[in-house]
């Protein structure tokens, strides 16, 4: 997550209002939830629960004016009151229960007894057993990565919500609402199916109902509910079912270190040690580094950690371990109740290490195949490493249990690739150095690989639309290790960069009614954009149905000359060669130093073009070029 | 080492003699040890031993026209003859004995019985127990690396030494041999005490007897004498104590990948598999890199490790256990024999990674206070502290137990920082992300830092010329963590690149009789050239009585606008701080940021220029400085 050089300096006050107010954070109207309401409980957190997870705790959050002095009181078979917690604010009140895998899913009445008499019928349900759910996240998949609200706009009638803070549209800003929606994206699963895509993953699809620029979705007001302009909760769950049905998986992307200061939570604060106060607005540094420099000031360490991300994003105080099962419990909520596939952790260093690995293992735990990548926006692979799960031991009071990252060390490494011309240790060769340093992580597969996201300038961009760069750049994401990512458009050529306007979050052309361009069918690209579309493609299918691409072995050879060479293969004899020739001109490469991985293949098919070669000895391969050969006998 | 691009492509035949001639490899007529001597064994190795190492094996080389087919026998109290092991070549034969610590130092008899009678008189001494002998390197000295044939020619005599395969000095070229010597090196130990210096590294100063480009030392023709263009072993040991004397430590710089085509061992190789064998001449391709790299090509990690480092440097072979044991206990000897502080291993991650292991393990064993660094010309951190003892557990087979590096990593920071504008991660930012990778390292206070080195072009020329730049390299040298080492000449601004003409090994002016130039004393140098030996002088001075610059804590802060700060302090309460502004132009810099350090000190004074800083509250550095700040209470 990228906010400060994307958004306008917003003058939103930062004061908690002295009471919730129901204009902003109540639940929209279109929550499909049957919570129980009454006047007094505006609402509890988790809004419901399952019978059955592995760990039996439950710790309810109520909301209401001045319950914090109530009693509690409750008798259902199978769940026991552990007790009570008040908390600063008088309005929150903290219901500890444990559920006994005994218990049946129903209606728990709890009894609130303070000022006035209040009962609230709490849902427990039974958990869903569908196999196709929760279905992780592998090398094997291709994940497309998009804007909820700049994709497809499927449901007009969702575009404006009178009870959220925003209330229009506004398609010519960067900063306003688009109004795309998940009835957008379902409408266009069969383009990407087309694509070869197999996971989709939206920016958050939780709510994010903050006056200006709430459209990127990392700033949730509602932990606990869809953001009205994309769907209901109970579109969303369909929308994973629906996804699933076409062969699609879904990622969810989190935010665990900050909130939107909308939120209820921020408005009316359960106690000041919920966040991280400052005596005035006081960014981070964005210098992950500072954690774990054995030589770091306490305050730039500090700093990191606990400034805000944005202004208007309150930082979480995780250390408090209200705050930690909070979260907690909202991401195993997600899950169980959405079936979705993966969770991507948005600024994924800046959280309390501690809470870190609390939360990872919680949800691992419950969920041992969920995907999880965590967003690493570090410098160098040790560092990077450093956030997933490595060979390292403790360092600095942290273990990394996340199973992969967003590979921004690669990302730097192609772009430098196709940017730079190739030396001992630049240009081509930063790919070959970046790969070598995979020695550090437990599973290199699990990488996220990525031309570039919706915070970074478009691929075609960067590469000064060079057709011949693009191929090279989209080449080596669908062969190299791990699982490969494109942002939504790349397919189709899209651009800009992200300054000074943003505009690499531009609605894709097609997706509202009415647009004159429709880059989701054949007929509405010009040429380039059509041959872009039909190499990725063309790629993404190859790659689907042959596994060596993504769970075969790697092997690298040492660049040679502003040419790499690196083969995908397994034990039953399959092999991909990928040759990059970086150079302007044509190389004439022998072969021979490759023995070890093409002995025994006497011919191959450039997988991309479908050209045969017949004679593997002596390769001619074109200035700025990939092939992607499939070695034959 | 870096020859690869020193050297014109010699011609010199790979082919080994057929036999031992005496012409080349024979010990030099210089060789003070007192060998017994017969017609049919020209050498034992090691030449001599010591009574009460703490390896009580010793296996000696016996090399001799035919002496392969002798039985032995010996008979010395305390001394057992293990057995004996033939070669492949006729000429050698390995004797393996046992010294117990009970065994009297004296001449050993051993009787060879082969075609004809040999009786050989090995020595064994008794152990130097002077304490002023392998001090250790510590980040406490200040380390002056100089080339002894481009120094100073201290003795004329020792120019042209006819039995060697050079019969002429030229000062005009860069690959012959100018007539530098240990004397001359002597000669200088005041001018090095004057300059702050307190630990001298020559390069190799051990028998390169090769045809072509043999001054520069890492080219070993005979592992147990000193070049007699130097002087002799005696004259070697005389050296190191003269140097303790003076207070001024010795690092010996050792080669273990490779030696000297004309090195007798070559010539008459003892195996073929003492050496890695190829068809034609092969190269190394130099990339450490495929060592470790999980998706590495056998042929290109065999290539690394087993390719040549150059054509007239055959590679060894030390996963012989024989190759092994001939240089670890040449390694001990050289330690015992002189009483040198401190090995500096060239082409440190060249060597087979077990050799490494068991090489370091049998150094640190007998002598644990020695000081060890090794050539690390790697890409990365992670790839630096991998050479290093270091947080990783064993990978690729490797965990090493060398304690410290030439810091390469910490080079490229701060040329870096020096020539490029400070960004978010470039310029002087690189300088903050490097230090912070330490976190690798098991204790990087032992790592070397520098600004050039024999195989680089000199700092001077680097950074323009600019003499503030110099003093911000300089200020940084002296004050961040690690051991310190000077190239000389840096310190009176000696110029020029590597390429094309490897003019960085130029002799220092003065070094010679007749010297037009002499800037080893001060009437000698300009007024830029003075000012700069007074600011490494000074400073070095400072440093050397300020143990909070060595020992000391480290701080750093992450730079702010090309400003970067970072303080030395202990507990006892004494603070230095850098401020380095990397910008053109003044800053003002309000320090309430590093109230952390900065607590308790009212002023501060400036130790390169003696200026007070009378209010530390609010600091208007010069654009391209770099303040070395004692602070005051």
């Amino acid at each position: 997550m990228r906010i400060f050089r994307f958004f306008p300096l917003l003058a939103v006050s930062l004061l908690p209002a002295p009471l919730l107010t129901n204009t902003a954070s109540a639940a929209p109207t279109a929550v499909a939830e049957p919570l129980a309401k009454t006047a007094a409980i505006s609402r509890i957190d988790p809004t419901f629960w399952w019978v059955g997870m592995k760990n039996p705790k439950l710790q309810l959050l109520v909301h209401g004016p001045g319950i914090g002095s109530s009693t509690v009181t409750l008798n259902y078979a199978g769940v026991t009151l552990d007790g009570v917690q008040k908390l600063e604010s008088p309005n929150y009140l903290l219901v500890n229960l444990t559920v006994s895998p005994a218990a049946k899913p129903g209606k728990l009445a709890l009894q609130f007894q303070g000022a006035k008499k209040v009962k609230y019928e709490y849902e427990l349900r039974a958990r869903n057993t569908d196999p196709a759910r929760v279905q992780g996240v592998t090398s094997a998949d291709f994940v497309y990565l998009l804007m909820p609200d700049r994709f497809a706009n499927g449901d007009p009638k969702n575009d404006i919500i009178k009870s959220t803070n925003v209330s229009r549209i506004a398609r010519d800003s960067m900063y306003a609402r688009h109004g795309g929606d998940l009835k957008g994206i379902e409408q266009h699963f069969d383009y990407l199916k087309e694509l070869g895509v197999t996971a989709i993953w939206p920016t958050p699809v939780v709510e994010n109902n903050q006056p200006k620029a709430s459209y990127h979705g990392y700033a949730l007001t509602d932990y606990y509910t869809v953001d009205p302009r994309y769907g209901t909760n109970a579109e969303y769950i369909g929308f994973v079912k629906n996804a699933h049905a076409k062969g699609l998986k879904v990622i969810h992307d989190v935010v665990l270190n900050h909130m939107g200061s909308q939120n209820y939570l921020f408005k009316d604060q359960p106690a000041k040690d919920w966040f991280h106060q400052w005596p005035g607005y006081t960014r981070s540094n964005f210098r992950d580094a500072a954690f774990n420099d054995p030589y770091a000031a306490t305050q730039d360490r500090k700093l990191f950690g606990e400034g805000w991300f944005d202004k208007h994003m309150p930082d979480l105080n995780q250390t408090n371990p209200l705050v930690a099962t909070y979260l907690i419990q909202n991401f195993l909520w997600w899950v169980e109740n959405t079936g979705l596939d993966g969770y991507r952790i948005d600024t994924y260093s800046y959280s309390d290490r501690s809470f870190l690995m609390q939360w990872g293992a919680a949800i691992l735990e419950e969920y041992p195949k969920i995907g999880m990548f965590g967003e690493t926006w570090v410098q160098g692979t040790a560092q990077q490493a450093y956030f997933a799960q490595n060979i390292f031991p403790e360092v600095q009071g942290f273990k990394s249990n996340l199973p992969g990252v967003t590979d921004f060390q690669m990302y730097y490494a192609i772009n430098e690739t196709l940017t730079k011309d190739a030396g001992w240790t630049e240009g081509i060769s930063k790919l070959y150095y970046t790969l070598q340093a995979d020695w550090m992580y437990q599973d290199p597969m699990r990488n996220v690989l990525f031309l570039d996201n919706h915070d970074l300038s478009r691929f075609y961009s960067v590469i000064g639309e060079d057709f011949q760069k693009y191929k090279m750049g989209l080449a080596w994401l669908l062969t190299s290790r791990g699982i490969p990512q494109l942002y939504y458009g790349t397919e189709v050529l899209m651009k800009n960069f992200t300054d000074p306007d943003g505009k690499v979050r531009e609605d894709f052309p097609g997706g509202w009614p009415g647009d004159k361009k429709n880059l989701f069918v054949a007929a509405g690209r010009n040429p380039q954009e059509q041959e872009a579309f039909r190499y990725v493609s063309t790629l993404a299918t190859y790659r689907k149905s042959h596994p060596v691409l993504h769970s075969g072995k790697l092997m690298q050879f040492i660049p040679d000359g502003g040419v790499y060479t690196y083969f995908r293969y397994n034990d039953q004899g399959e092999a991909v060669m990928v040759m990059m020739n970086s150079n302007k001109d044509e190389k004439t490469v022998d072969t021979a130093r490759f023995a070890e991985r093409m002995a025994g293949f006497s011919s191959g098919q450039e997988v991309t073009s479908g050209a045969p070669i017949a004679d593997l000895k002596t390769l001619k391969i074109p200035g700025r070029t990939a092939w992607v050969v499939e070695l034959k006998r």
